[in-house]
């Protein structure tokens, strides 16, 4: 396999033809359309590895209200495409991968024919609007690519990207009215004053500027962008929805909708025309900046100077080539499927948030240059903290290194002075809880990936940790656990934080910062101040001390814990389960709990209360759909039945993902849950970030070369697998046979090789 | 008076107590009051010449609109300030000086004791608000310093200002609670929708950062500001007045209205709290940007780094007393009341916009840097092409070629592809009619002012002058006029096109650019087209060539006029005053037109529909209240009665300026009128800027220096002047009579003296 990605490089170095044995092409099992149905919250159309631009179609508009009030169905466009619709709005720049919640779907862009019709419509009239209806068989989904016929039109929609770019390629038919429409007032999650101000600007008939200034998940954010044609229009226009004209100034004078060469307001669509032939292809290079418009032009031209689609395209299957190739297994098509798709779903995001000249907007709102490193955002730390970051540690330290960075100067920036907690567009929207950013700082530097100013950053941990003004911190300071009074989520808030504590005190004890390593990892075993010995469950615990009488462990809502229920979070001490083994009644006891987690049969009524997952997202009462569980199928390691682990990843791993558009059991959540099959199925997990530990499972995969950027490769054999054949007899490292049941992050980084052998009967 | 100024400047540089004899300090004299009550619009609050900042206080918020109609009212704040009114809201940082339309009246503060009260409350109701009840007797009006005692708390408040800082004092009586609001919802020209996003960001105890995005009068707007107090706030907080709350963030984790870091949104106030001892002066700089935060620190960094108020203040009444020193005249103490108040509002607008490292926010929305100039906006072309700029070409050229780089770099920036029209904090407003840019470039560049691409400005005049889409232009140039169906100022935009196009013609001849000039002085000869030799008057005519048979000379509504009637219109030809006497039916009916037009009485009805002047603005039909007869007085110089002139000019002077609050006819219009009142005292005007002659009339001084930028001095003299010694006898210039009623820029540039002999009996 070493071999194998020798011969890739070279073949991307020197150009086909050169090498002897290809290596093998891995963008072929990328399959962008797994999790585009139901729950899975991804999208299907084409991005670059980190990419700033996601240009995907939209199926939908719609907005976060209907008719004044909260619009349940919204959550499904969270990625702004769903599998079963059957019509395209249009393609937009902007998306997030497997989120739960969402903004963006920036610049919407759709290309129609004949009459002009600047509203989208509505799915259930065809005809109504500038949608089209779409089929899947005429809809390639690839990594960087994106391909779908509009039937309304015949037009033949492409689209693929660079960093900062977007190009679309849009074959007409013949049409004395061919239009191209940029809508400005759509958006992913929108609502009435979403769009603060928009601005557009005709700089001459193949050019086009602009802005959109939005206040949602990102309170305070405006993405500019400049758009190329590569065929002049003949003439353009802009209709504004405002409900109210602009006071004051004399714009008036002009016919401003039709050949003017700019807009503003804060609800403008406009449409560019264009008199086609048979086949002609008109192509659109968009490209985005948080900077300014000139920002955007520069990163146009710096990325995409010509015209060539198929060499963009091609630039960047090359790019996931090489990502891909950073772990090459063997396996079934099925697999690779799985494997290579989630390994694309966990290199979308984060996503890189800065002008190709290095300058980005920061969260003080002021303009900064990247010193040194490349800037991200779309930090979702209460996902991303378990698996996907330690997954960068081991196959892109260099990024992971310089996401820790971006952390470090939005601390900087952050006037809260707290590392980032959800980041969006530069902006803090403070998703979910915990502060798991300490962990994600305190992994690197534990694994040794700290090419920062380590002191600084654990500086950052613990102002973040010491907040006493963020959700029940202070109190969880001063009485070791959140009481039910302070917080809704007070459980689980507590148990995170005490998880993250332990991950400061490993970085302090690192960096031999003793004050430091004992107030934390004192603060860590703060989990046990949550459980109630007499119920078995950690549960909510009044301000004086007893815990609340209002207590139902199966249940999500009101319960004092944030996507997910007692029964599952009662398991969340990641740092130190041998202590909550203990604390629940000892082994025994403990492998009974697992078991019923697996085992018992949820009552329906507590699966409607849950958020963002599929009834498959759930495995008896185990939800792998959200977060807070992933480590659980590895605790089994720490009591005298490890042969579970191996069953229960081995059951998880085929159940909750497949190679179908609804294969995924629950929102990606930014590559997290595809962070989890990446390490389950080579044969190992990170159950605490923060340690340089990882616990060994069942790979699911028949060999692996995780090929590190040090120049070694760590190979993973596999004897034996399948899928009767899923519990270890043995593990052999570098040649010697491994008495536990974990590898450290040097066993891998040093490079060599592990052999499992596979049985179908546990040992 | 030459030995003066040089005294005084060299009392500037070495310090008080250098000098034999000192300069007369010219800044007693300016009195900004004058022009304050009823229209004359002007503020009395603090600035530097052409400052960023004009920090003023505030006595109403009549918002554009009341309860969802136009406020019939608002006209009367544009400049924030009205005498007659009995309390201060606050003092906030930008006003406009002396316009008919407003915006701005950004970042108002109020200091108050007592029970926090966070709206304004009303005039009619003492202690419904913040806002307090002042008297004129403990209020100080100077050039850069205003003071005011409020009433309701007892706090006197002195401000002053450097460019681009405004500097606060408050002198607190002793209270526990002592207040600083900062009211980011409060405008001139407010309306709802208008503030499009604010920003507030507490860095520490005592500074603050932020911005305030609008849509006005300037469409697209956001100005910036740093905050700095001289003692800690210990607490502080905001209150939103949004409609509705952002949606999608989980901001509601924190409790954001007290002691938090920061707040966005579309409403807010805020405020800053002190415990103060009696006589407890707290200071705040306030700085400006128009690119970003970090910009406005950076301007209160490098002009005011420390606390000193009377330097601050000191150090802009020096700025003033240079710029005054320009012209230094003799006369009685009203005489100079009058010059120096009119020199001080010719030099306010155009305003400085930049920040101190030369950056600024063009006109494409891009951010830019002035390169080898200050960049300027505030341009009310209308108004200023008239007679301010060529007074900047003589008492400051570099500032006046400035100005003209700052109007190319609009074009350039302009999607357009227009010279200024309005240009409002980097805006283009399209207020009022033709296109004077060209007018103010070809003034500069006949003057030999021109130290820019001459011909790069005669392109942008070029290019503005066949803007075909704009306001007619295209008619104007197929047909000679704009025809009465193409809009409704369709005969003064002709008038007006035609004088701007002859302007251009000159700028091409000094170029060298005959086809333009060609070009141009045929269409300068357009104003002939819309005269009906019939009525006797400019008329509406249609685009069959007929003349528009409903016709009212003394109206100003529907005529085809803007702010002024057909009377006044019809002399509009300041480029050919001999052609239009011919026009008009030779000299002697010429002469009778011109009589008329002073001593007829016009009914009341017509002076209730003209804007912007009070009836005292108004003599005869003679409107000095607004523009478009400003050069009127002088065209007897044309006919056999140049004595008119100087009779017609020393009836205005008096009449329209008087040293008192109500001391303007009409709006000062961003210094228009100051610099007619300048130019008319001593002695000459001119009438076509464009060419390099003045018009003589009759000085109303005792005599004047015209203290050159190039050293030298230009001696105005005037023997035997009153208010009955009218008349000129004779003018000597430079030792030799002066046969002609002319003088040309090289008389006044070359340096040298001009005497008036001065009597009773017209010649």
């Amino acid at each position: 396999m070493k071999y194998l990605l020798t011969a890739f490089l070279l073949s991307a170095a020197v150009g086909a033809g050169a090498q002897i044995r290809p290596a093998e092409n891995l963008v072929q099992y990328v399959n962008p359309i797994i999790g585009t149905q139901r729950m899975g919250h991804t999208y299907p159309g084409a991005t670059v590895p980190f990419g700033m631009v996601q240009l995907s179609p939209e199926t939908d508009t719609a907005g976060y209200e209907l008719n004044g009030k909260y619009n349940p169905d919204v959550y499904k466009y969270c990625a702004g495409y769903q599998y079963d619709d059957k019509t395209i709005v249009g393609f937009s720049h902007t998306h997030f991968s497997g989120t739960g919640h969402s903004d963006l779907g920036d610049f919407l862009i759709m290309p129609t024919i004949g009459a002009l019709k600047l509203n989208p419509g509505t799915a259930d009239k065809p005809g109504s609007g500038y949608r089209s209806a779409f089929s899947h068989q005429n809809e390639v989904s690839q990594a960087n690519y994106y391909k779908v016929k509009l039937d309304a039109s015949n037009i033949i929609a492409e689209m693929t990207t660079s960093t900062r770019v977007g190009f679309h390629q849009y074959t007409f038919p013949k049409s004395d009215q061919s239009h191209i429409i940029l809508d400005l007032m759509a958006g992913i999650y929108n609502y009435p004053d979403k769009n603060v101000w928009t601005y557009l600007k005709v700089l001459n008939d193949s050019t086009v500027v602009g802005y959109r200034q939005t206040n949602g998940w990102a309170r305070t954010r405006t993405l500019y962008f400049a758009m190329s044609f590569s065929k002049p229009f003949y003439q353009h226009g802009y209709k504004k929805y405002d409900k109210r004209e602009v006071y004051g100034g004399f714009w008036g004078k002009f016919n401003q909708t039709k050949n003017f060469p700019e807009i503003a307001g804060r609800q403008i669509r406009s449409y560019f025309d264009f008199k086609t032939e048979e086949g002609e292809k008109i192509k659109i290079k968009f490209a985005l900046s948080p900077v300014s418009m000139d920002g955007a032009l520069n990163n146009m031209r710096a990325e995409i100077p010509g015209w060539d689609f198929d060499k963009v395209k091609n630039d960047g299957q090359q790019q996931w080539e090489k990502e891909l190739h950073k772990i090459v297994i063997q396996g079934s098509k099925e697999t690779k499927e799985n494997f290579y798709t989630s390994m694309y779903h966990a290199m979308i995001n984060p996503t890189i948030y800065m002008d190709a000249d290095g300058q980005y907007k920061g969260l003080d709102q002021n303009v900064h240059k990247a010193d040194g490193f490349t800037n991200y955002t779309t930090f979702s730390m209460w996902d991303t903290y378990r698996a996907l970051h330690p997954l960068f540690n081991i196959i892109d330290p260099k990024r992971n290194a310089d996401m820790v960075q971006s952390m470090l100067v939005h601390f900087d920036q952050s006037p809260e002075k707290m590392l980032p907690i959800w980041s969006n567009s530069g902006n803090e929207n403070w998703c979910m809880s915990g502060y798991h950013s300490v962990t994600v700082l305190a992994d690197a530097v534990v694994k040794g990936n700290a090419p920062f100013d380590a002191n600084k950053a654990l500086d950052a941990c613990i102002a973040t940790a010491r907040h006493r003004d963020y959700e029940g911190i202070g109190s969880y300071i001063d009485m070791g656990y959140i009481p039910d009074e302070k917080s809704g989520v007070s459980v689980s808030s507590t148990l995170e934080y005490a998880f993250d504590d332990w991950a400061i005190a490993q970085m302090a004890k690192k960096l031999n910062r003793n004050d430091i390593y004992e107030e934390f990892i004192k603060r860590s075993q703060n989990y046990k101040n949550m459980y109630d010995a007499k119920a078995g469950f950690m549960r909510p615990k009044l301000a004086d001390g007893t815990f609340r009488q209002k207590f139902d462990p199966l249940s999500t809502i009101n319960e004092g814990f944030i996507e997910g229920n007692s029964w599952n979070y009662t398991l969340f001490a990641p740092q130190d389960p041998q202590g909550l083994i203990k604390l629940m009644g000892g082994n025994k006891r403990f492998v009974g709990y697992l078991d019923s987690l697996f085992t018992m049969n949820l009552p329906d009524k507590y699966f409607a209360e849950t958020e963002d997952i599929t009834r498959d997202g759930i495995i008896g009462n185990y939800v792998h759909g959200n977060e807070p569980s992933h480590h659980v199928a590895y605790l089994y390691n720490w009591t005298d039945k490890p042969w579970k682990t191996q069953e229960r990843v081995r059951m998880i791993l085929p159940r909750m993902y497949k190679p179908t558009p609804d294969g995924l059991g629950g929102n990606d959540d930014t590559g997290q849950m595809s962070a989890w099959y990446i390490f389950s199925s080579l044969g190992f997990y990170p159950v605490a970030p923060g340690s340089d530990q990882y616990s060994t499972g069942s790979p699911a995969v028949d060999g692996a070369v995780i090929n590190l950027d040090n120049g070694k490769t760590f190979k993973i054999n596999v004897k034996n697998q399948s899928l009767k054949n899923v519990y270890v007899q043995k593990m052999v490292l570098n040649g010697k046979i491994l008495s536990g049941l974990f590898i450290s992050h040097a066993d891998i980084m040093n490079g060599g090789e592990i052999t499992f052998y596979m049985g179908s009967k546990h040992k």
